[in-house]
């Protein structure tokens, strides 16, 4: 199969041709780029340059499936087209997440490029959409907050074990912040730093409202949403919190025996969801496209906390772009994205 | 004043030194350690070279005051005879923290080994005990992680603001974990890398459940409280959420302005707590002795969510620690602690 | 092919196992540690929970191939018996590097626990090597610092382009140095530092002495090494110094295109070092198995200087042990160790 | 004394600020930025809150000395019309460093703004021309490569040692590069990270070649030096290498003994530099005015080895540039800077 990346040159961009090269079903033919249009990969990209393409500014030759790694509302422009042209594309960007038009212009201060797609478009969280993943042409690969969190607290959606108060606490490292210069970027400034940031309203927090409704209606999340600034280059750790309605767990151990087994159960045959029995390390994912998942009760208060921890450029968005792209073109699920996590 | 320091070679002792050698009122005369018994203190401290004394077992001069960074259970051994004597002694370690021995020995698993000096034993948390600290003889040094929660909600509980459900989110710099050896600790292990730790019930917990009641009786807080172990040396932020009471806040801007006004009415003639109006960032204290309160409120849920941030060798430990020797030894709060951050 | 790694805890030996998790042509079966055994591996090392292994004393199952990654001495008494019963052996540790025994002694303190092995073991540099390797059945797989200026500075040796003094100074990430704690490594102290070390004199450099020596005799370095422990996990960057012999390259900018073009012919079909035209960073090899040459003359001082990257854990250790084992199995040396650099 | 800062909102500007802050003769009244011009000096750098001053485009109010951190070129530009009016001023900028105007359109790429100032302009490097310093009006501070590569190897070179052949091999933490975005200081391409740059010829080398040949004529020194980006942000290691000259010390320990002791005598008073007797860790001067000097010989070759540290931003910048101030104003020399390093 033919693959294209549209906008190679960012975090997500380059992940995606650095996992693509090893995929046994899959040649790169078409990388694009603004500014560095015109050069080899391997000279923008010198970790790439065993991937011998050229840069160029829109998609040059016949592809079967697009990746774009644009930026918001550039991505559903440059997409919509390719799409209409009966392309299968994964849209690494936010512009297909949100189902109500209204709600994106709200976010994202611009009016949607392309509402027409909006109802056929797939949120790419696979563990919950795999079926309609599988049969669909585009698909809207979720935020890394969202896929942290959801992942995290679904299980516990799901089975109605807690209330609509939802607190998400997350930390993520600054390649998050994508390539784009900025002074809070800047190594000295983000070395040796830590900080909140988006207080005033993430952009991921619809996102994750949105989906927990949607996974067990009528349930209604009231969700704060803080994320913050850590200094590392990848992985985000998620720590939830919610209250456990009374009588769905039983008291003391035993009811964290119940709720390990529900989530391991929950998760039984997923092939890059890990429910651990330890709180897990971000890089215990470095670089690979697991999620793993820690839910323990807080017996003192009678809430359920759950930490999860992913590589946001992999499960968070390269590797979760590649697992939906193996589903929508019929390959195992894994193929070429199996690595065991780089640690140390 | 002579001074000493028992147990100097861990973090909280090395900067106690690094700090009193500036302190203009006062002279290290004795500093003590275990292993490195009979070497010279630049020898097995090199940064600490200008300081001519010799580490020693025991206190070996006569000296004023006493500072002790040993760890639990053998401070408390260590620090009741110079009480007796009638030294004024700061303890950094938890031993004089919790005022009930049985809570005492629920978290610490020991006997009190001094519960005759509990109740005299002042809660060292400066803004909160500033009179009963200038009289009294044995301060018992607050945690870092409750130094931080507290400022950031002692306001919203003093003021009624609150529930009693509260979630503290900690993240912390490696140093805070101490100067022991551990797989954790080592570079490439922790570096790199984030998790989630004390889920089970950290010892900080008592100890702000005690503080946040005493605060505001009778409150009576619930707390889930999750520290994290960031890669990064000094430093705790630590986000914190409650659910504010109805009523208690205009609604919209104006319970923000009320929420601000009423947090900078609170700490306004604190030297070493500024209230900030955008997110802090912890290097914007690397190395001195402030806490930056940041309160906001979330409008889509009606929490409180505060962060803070502050040094925890500093204003979590040694700073702290000279600021209550200065009431206690007469001399102004924030002599030889009033330093700037060094930022970058 | 059944493959076995002895003292699997260590990075060496973790690294191992990740990389040949993914070997098409190898199945590991057995994996050894000391304090870890009876455990699953998963549970010892999170990262390699997807290889279902229990970690044993000793290598347990019908095996073809061993890895040892034990320390100096105990890997030497744990691989000739393994040897001697015909089974073929990639040893990461010094062991089987010097060619004498004495010189051995003088450097690890010990008497040489297998001398007899020395003369058959082949120095696994395997761009020098290439062939010996193939049809050996015991590899002395080379110093991470080693590779690092055996391949900066080969072609300039072998071209006869240089006087014999040479100054490497290398800068390694602190998984260099080991699993084993030590405060210089503890997260803490070893973050936000830098430092030389093994001034007077580092294990590495007989190991470099004696491999430059025998390419191109009667050469015979004298060679200043200067090792620094930098503050991040993975990777080395060497930069090399030494004298050009006048009239070997013509001057000025002629000179450094014939210097580039000796490089690029020196290493036109080795898959794994790439001459580059830009100063090399060491994450564009980070978690692969290249390492990246760059040669420049400095025209003020007409001198080489060279500078080379690696990741110490892969083209330094594992990594180059699984390609001597691919040319040792008659694979193709590239399988299973051709994935691009984790970048960013 | 009222002092201005010319550039406050970059590295050394802000450090000289934090620096000032504390200076017990000292008043910082009127501090310049450009695109932060209006506003609050808190409000642009939050840890400089306690400072009250308002960022001008110009130096608003009488001063009695300035320090200039602007770029070059521009600095000369600035400090030129100051210097005719009779203020004194140290410039942290490289335009009175280079004696020759040639040598610095060279490599500067611009003709000189003020050639006229070169004479009288006296090079900052404290320990060498501290009576000059103490009576000039325009002092050029030193670079901070060649603070710590002329402090490093200058003992030997007045004493005689070593041969014109000198390498230095110079690591700095990022905020060397100043506060200016760039992709290599992208905190997600600098972290986990290590690369040389500079190779075609840094600017400090004119500096060091002119300092080094000034000091012990007719000495005409070859250097090669190559800088190097290290993931930290404060913090210079420089290794140096040179030939020494036979004869000059005694073989074998006897003539490190004397190496030590020469370098001991040479540095006996001074308040910033220590002769250290184990390799020294950048962190040992971390946020403070000391360079430690390390001065080995490699038996094996005869050459000679020194490592030197120091903090970029205080003794390679603000910090040395204060020492000197105090010694223009005849205050004593290690005023307001003499702190201990903050560590870890």
């Amino acid at each position: 199969m033919k693959v294209g990346i549209v906008n190679v040159t960012g975090y997500s961009g380059m992940e995606l041709a650095r996992l693509l090269y090893r995929h046994p079903e899959v040649e790169l033919t078409s990388v694009t780029g603004r500014s560095a249009a015109g050069q080899k990969l391997g000279d923008s990209l010198p970790h790439l340059d065993d991937i011998d393409l050229t840069i160029t500014e829109e998609l040059t030759e016949a592809v079967d499936f697009v990746f774009s790694a644009l930026p918001q509302v550039a991505s559903a422009q440059a997409v919509a087209p390719l799409v209409r042209q009966g392309l299968k594309v994964v849209d690494i960007s936010a512009d297909f997440r949100l189902k109500d038009p209204e709600n994106y212009k709200a976010w994202y201060k611009a009016d949607h490029p392309a509402p027409e797609l909006l109802a056929e478009a797939v949120y790419g969280l696979t563990e919950w959409y795999r079926e309609a993943i599988a049969c669909c042409r585009l698909v809207a690969n979720p935020g890394c907050f969202p896929t942290s969190a959801l992942l995290a607290l679904g299980p516990a959606v799901r089975a109605g074990l807690i209330t609509e108060d939802i607190i998400i606490d997350s930390k993520s490292g600054v390649s998050g912040a994508g390539r784009g210069l900025g002074l809070m970027y800047h190594y000295a400034e983000a070395n040796e730093n830590l900080a909140a940031y988006g207080l005033e309203g993430h952009r991921h927090l619809p996102e994750m409202t949105q989906e927990f409704a949607a996974y067990h209606p009528p349930f209604k999340p009231r969700i704060t949403f803080v994320p913050h600034l850590v200094p590392m280059t990848r992985g985000i750790l998620s720590t939830c919190y919610a209250n456990l309605i009374d009588g769905k767990l039983a008291p003391g151990k035993a009811g964290e025996a119940q709720l390990m087994e529900l989530y391991q159960e929950h998760y039984r045959n997923e092939p890059f969801v890990r429910v651990v029995s330890k709180p897990p390390q971000t890089k215990h994912t470095l670089s690979n496209n697991y999620c793993l998942v820690h839910p323990v009760v807080d017996q003192r208060t009678n809430r359920l906390v759950v930490v999860s921890v992913l590589d946001n450029l992999v499960k968070g968005a390269a590797g979760q772009a590649i697992q939906n792209m193996n589903l929508m073109a019929g390959f195992p699920e894994t193929l070429g994205i199996d690595a065991l996590a780089a640690y140390p």
